[in-house]
């Protein structure tokens, strides 16, 4: 193997998830479910980020909202801190640290965070204290079941062990500012306090519950701002403060601290005589428990919230105050009526919710897959449930293709980068579905042409020149959903303009009728490739043998045939073009013609498109032994062990000793004076699909070692392991990391013909890996009889049904 | 001494100034001059917070403004680097690092960077390098001349030492982006273009010097963002591209890094092929030599900067587009027609300027006071050249308390801050007088009162209730800046004003007539005191003191009695009322009638006016040994040698194990309720006010602890050494750090009576240290003969004249 970076042991041991510890100031996971925005838990155990007013909202706080625990061991003074580590430098900020961020309240000594998404765990250490604290958090996330993936919660286990020999009187608070009218801070980071004029905390008890409600009753019902969110427990020993003092300065704080730290209650009392109506409302709910010797005891706490409000389209905010802009609603409004509201219906279904959540994650982490191939899939899951996705009240779902930190960006369920996703196809693919369903029937014209940012949906037109490797790649992900849901009905809707959109390629992208794709071709580097190339080519190969396919299905024999005639001839003259003896290149005269061209580079997506014919089960498009030798290439030329010396002039995503894999490299020279613009760039999505095209043709080292690149380079201390970043936070490409779980498990799944099958690559001999179609998903199995020397097989279905569906396992049929 | 952290050894061992590598991310040195702004080197070695633009900008950067090497050994390929050192986590920005970051272009292994204001240099080392450079890098800064240190320009010179035993061919590069019409940066990092329309670059010979000239054809010239920058050498090796290409994307950086890397040179045509007028001027100067085996030469860079237009008040930006702000310029328009202009006069005056500069850096940092203290003192100077401060056209000077990342804050000359800072007072008294000038003779009303923020001199009106330590401050700071300039006409032309000011206090703050200040008292802690406190009323004895002297200065024999009676009766009260036997307390019947007072607490600030009076050469205006005593309860009580468990919900600036000193604490309990607002913070301005207390009352183990606990807690790591923060960057408090050199070497000026004396407090027998009045500096040495057993004394007059003025140190007359 070229390369070499990591030994078999590192790269094939089943090791444990990584920790992180309180110093990871980078790392940051997301709670929160489908299109309801987020909180983060950090390194710390602080809660960070706060992104659940429907915009991004990377390095926001909500002033005063955080975990204390107050515990009194027999005999001794109480003790009390807030429930996160110290901490670390840098200190510089302009104005100290604000008095809402607490900083300069005691806090435990260590922290250590493991995350594995959908939960996270907290261990929280300080000698000092009687206790010692780990914070289970997660919100309910079960695939298949997009509205229970979709609840805005952040669900907080706190479980507390008595250190001691003597017993310990113990409480947990949990503070929270009432969001309702957040409109941010001012430069001296005070909340802007207008909006918060005629907000109201109020003390409730339900059925089984009972916390605090915030809420606001000055904001119009349609205002972006106006909304409510609930703190609430199922305990019964509860002490509240419903609204902190708000008279002046840091009085609040300075009264809660004082009465909490004291005897681990709140004096209701003391907090109801200075309360402006005009002011912030922050409040506390605490808990309080005995605990014995040696003795463990939980205190949940339930954060909900409900911002309903979005606009309809891709701004997330009003052009101006008192502007027309259309507002609809998230989804979630659909379900539930308030933040109250959902605290009831998690409470009510808690067990199925967090059975099912648990399932799943014991499928996805006790695989016995390598721990970072898991953790890549995993960490980037999150991607769907960050604000980079969104649903709206209509059901329908959206994507940017990433975050700026404080707006989506950019806008349009963009196709060529969709085109790297396979987590929602997998784990949602009705959503996915529904994405196809907004491709072919809203944004693609009578003539073939598709938009490539979803536009006609929201009302504006058509304006910009259509993406090859985008609407191409439609194609395939329209193929590869048909196959995990088996509808023909599904088909049949959008087959029509899917047709179209293919079609469009033999005119538009196809100068001579070669069906070798020649003319401008706009793509996901943002610019256009002229003349023959193999990224775009191997998409419309790709999408001609799933549309071939699809057209006998829909009994369109005449457009199958085409389609197969196009395939075959283009693919051929494409490979005799293009083949240079060790990869594909890019066929142009003069290469400095146009600007942005790659030549006779060699492109890392050069075969992307055969990457996702593999992933959709249609097998090779272009001659084997030369895709074998091209992704091999890639890996030898693009694979860098070190960046200390490289050249790279655009954006920078890898630096110093960071291993990565380059978009772009001239083995044999001619590189353009201005090579395409993100050549000398690195971006995860396309190492993961890469990787994966390497497992897919038996390179197997080689794509566990670009993963594991990857997540090394997320390591919490240079970049959050929740977050990989291209354009945009939570950036849709790096979805493709799910494609790895799909090679390595040799998974293939028909459901129009009623087969699934596995075909593991390694750990053959002991195979344990999550699986997923549009009915079921669960957990295949295999292992080796020592005394049969034969392997058996099991399939366990954990949610779903498999009705009827012939399971194979290395071409064998599997008894279910 | 109780709270000992620091051993003898560390407290008064003579070691060179810190450096700090390269990971020191805070860590960031101000380049620029008295009202001009500035551009900061970081530890890296990079250009960064560009601040010329007449606003703060921490973290803004300027594309592509780098300088760079090219280096070819013979016989060798060449090798091509930025200079400056590889960058560090954390990596995770939402989009990757900019393209105009050049982040991903090669950098040196490591630097180490020494900054010694008002002079830095930063080493940069690799091994794969055939050269090691050093940078030393400046702005002209001399004493006594503010136009000489209020010059809009960043000197570089990299010095460059051939590591091989064969002939080197090297170039370094400047590049630099043209900033007239700078808007900042889109979403995506890109500069926004509007304003670039008809920015233009150009090459141009001067006389001895050539460079690049960058200003705007289309802004009108009263903009705020017109304005120029020069780039420019005194090398007759010059190469250049003067404008990069700017047709799209990053074709510019791409054109210039070929360029530059492949031969050292630029070619100027490439470069002019393409650059739209309508787009960002980016432009490079090179300079080339040929180094023999060993040898050093010197590349010679110097930045000047034109941004003329400022909004005449203390607003920084318009209110809105086509305002009708009122518009004046910098006072650094007096002195240049443009930068190019500022460069002709650097270069005219180079030698001089430079030279200058050197001997005060050497009279302050050869000194034998203990680095840290030098380092304090020196370190906060560029307070006085950051954008905290700024000078108007008509001269006059005005600072604001600091400064938000991006805007001033708070406006006003504000009294009761500026009371701390001593810097300004002994480098520049001019400037210094001119707020005694503004604050009395525009400020303050007929009735005495003095608005503590200046407003009157732009047109606001007097709108809030006086300050009265800041009110009373100005009289004590009349009399020093009296003292240290000579000047009766100085004092003549304020003294009517001063005495309104100082008698408004007879009324407004005595109640009763007792001479014991006790009615409502606004503070330097935002909040108002109620009944008689030992802050205010040291403020009032201090002045009243001084008032006496100046009265019979003035022949106003009548005032002076009133004067020395109210001094004499008062303090003696108030002793007897505060004193409680430990340290002087608030006398209040209810400490928690009123909100935010302190009571029975020890505050650290309890003996400002005492303080500054020692530091004014007034002495004792309390009984010696109560003051003694309190201020050694202060240490004893308020320097905390670790905050982990420290309870502090205002604002936070010390945390973990760091040591420094609380504003107040109460060691025999009576903690109010709600003490005032910032009373469990750390302040460094208070910090270095009591350790320059201290010192003067002889603790001086206790007063350099203090001064080190605070430096040692801006390790480039936490907090940049360059930025004491409070309630804003380059906080004005932190001058108070100037005091300590003033306590140590025992320095008293009295130039009405032409004598200045020094008494030093350590190092006696082999004392070294600078010295600043109204009329000169230098350096006062003295040192035990052995032989005779007598100390030997020295003046250095450095700048300026001592003509007739009798030196004294430790009582005796000096030889001069």
């Amino acid at each position: 193997m070229d390369n070499q970076i990591y030994s078999k042991d590192e790269l094939y041991s089943m090791e444990k998830q990584r920790i992180f510890p309180g110093t990871a100031s980078e790392a940051a996971f997301l709670l929160g479910g489908i299109g309801t925005g987020n909180v983060s838990i950090g390194a710390r155990g602080e809660l960070r980020d706060w992104e659940i007013f429907n915009t991004p909202g990377k390095g926001v706080s909500l002033h005063y909202s955080f975990f204390s625990l107050w515990a009194k061991e027999e005999g001794k003074e109480p003790v009390c801190k807030v429930l996160e580590s110290k901490l670390h430098p840098p200190f510089s900020k302009s104005h100290g640290f604000h008095s809402g961020a607490v900083s300069g309240l005691p806090r435990f000594e260590t922290s250590a965070l493991r995350g594995e998404y959908p939960i996270a765990w907290v261990d929280l250490k300080d000698d000092s204290m009687p206790v010692e604290v780990t914070l289970e958090t997660f919100t309910p996330m079960i695939p298949l079941n997009p509205d229970d993936s979709g609840i805005p919660c952040a669900i907080f286990n706190y479980r507390v062990k008595n250190k001691t020999d003597r017993k310990i009187d113990v409480s947990i608070a949990g503070s929270l500012l009432n969001g309702s009218g957040f409109s941010g801070y001012d430069q001296f980071e005070n909340l802007k306090q207008e909006s918060f004029k005629g907000s109201k905390n109020e003390f409730r008890n339900d059925d089984g519950f009972s916390g605090l409600y915030m809420y606001s009753t000055s904001l119009p019902e349609n205002d972006l701002k106006s909304g409510n969110m609930s703190l609430v427990t199922t305990s019964k020993q509860v002490t509240y403060k419903a609204t902190w003092n708000n008279e002046g300065w840091w009085d609040g704080i300075h009264d809660m601290w004082d009465d909490f730290s004291s005897d681990g209650k709140f004096d209701a009392q003391t907090s109801t005589c200075a309360i402006k109506d005009a002011g912030q409302k922050v409040g506390s709910l605490g808990v309080y428990e005995t605990l014995n010797p040696g003795e463990e005891k939980d205190f949940q706490f339930i954060l909900t919230w409900y911002f309903p409000n979005r606009i309809n389209g891709w701004e997330q905010t009003c052009c101006s105050s008192g502007c027309n802009c259309d507002i609809t609603q998230n989804y979630y409004a659909n379900l539930f009526m308030s933040s109250w509201d959902a605290a009831h219906y998690i409470l009510k279904n808690y067990n199925r919710l967090s059975k099912d959540t648990y399932k799943f994650h014991h499928a996805l982490f006790d695989s016995s897959l390598p721990h970072y191939v898991i953790d890549a899939a995993a960490s980037n899951m999150d991607i769907l449930r960050s604000t980079t996705c969104f649903r709206l009240k209509n059901g329908k779902f959206f994507g940017y293709e990433g975050c700026f930190n404080k707006a989506g960006c950019c806008e349009g369920n963009c196709t060529h980068v969709w085109n790297y996703e396979q987590t929602l196809a997998f784990l949602y693919p009705t959503l996915e579905r529904d994405m196809r369903v907004t491709e072919f029937n809203v944004e693609t014209e009578e003539n073939g042409k598709m938009e490539f940012r979803t536009k006609k949906l929201f009302g504006s037109s058509n304006n910009y020149h259509p993406a090859a490797d985008g609407q191409l790649g439609c194609i395939i992900r329209l193929y590869r959903d048909w196959k995990l849901s088996g509808s023909n009905e599904f088909l049949s809707s959008v087959w029509d303009n899917a047709k179209k959109a293919l079609n469009y390629a033999f005119t538009y992208w196809d100068s001579d009728g070669d069906f070798v794709l020649d003319s401008q071709q706009h793509n996901t580097y943002d610019i256009e490739f002229y003349g023959p190339n193999s990224l775009i080519n191997s998409m419309f190969y790709g999408a001609l043998k799933a549309a071939a396919e699809m057209a006998e299905a829909m009994h369109d024999s005449e457009s199958a045939e085409k389609y197969r005639n196009a395939h075959s001839k283009g693919s051929e003259k494409m490979d005799k073009m293009l083949w240079n003896g060790e990869y594909y290149s890019q066929v142009i005269d003069d290469v400095n013609k146009y600007k942005y061209q790659y030549g006779e580079g060699c492109l890392s997506d050069q075969l992307f498109g055969q990457m996702t014919s593999h992933l959709a089960g249609l097998g090779y498009i272009l001659p084997e032994e030369h895709v074998k030798k091209a992704v091999h290439s890639i890996f030898k030329y693009n694979f860098f062990t070190e960046f200390s010396s490289h050249i790279n002039v655009q954006r920078t995503y890898i630096l110093n000793d960071e291993k990565g894999l380059v978009l772009c490299s001239w083995p044999n020279g001619g590189r353009p004076k201005l090579p395409f613009v993100y050549s000398d760039e690195v971006w995860t999505g396309i190492e993961y699909q890469v990787a994966a095209h390497l497992i897919f043709e038996g390179f197997i080292d080689e794509g566990l070692t670009v993963i594991k690149a990857v997540r090394d380079r997320h390591d919490g201390i240079k970049r959050n392991p929740w977050n990989e970043v291209e354009c945009g936070h939570h950036y849709v490409r790096a979805m493709a990391s799910w494609a790895s779980i799909i090679a390595l498990s040799g998974y293939k799944c028909d459901l129009v013909n009623g087969i699934i099958e596995f075909n593991p690559a390694i750990n053959k001999e002991n195979f344990s890996c999550f699986f997923s179609c549009g009915e079921a998903w669960g957990v295949f199995k295999q292992k080796l009889d020592k005394d049969t020397g034969k392997l058996v097989y099991r399939v366990d279905v954990l949610y779903g049904k498999l009705d009827g569906i012939v399971v194979k396992a290395n071409g064998e049929n599997v008894n279910m």
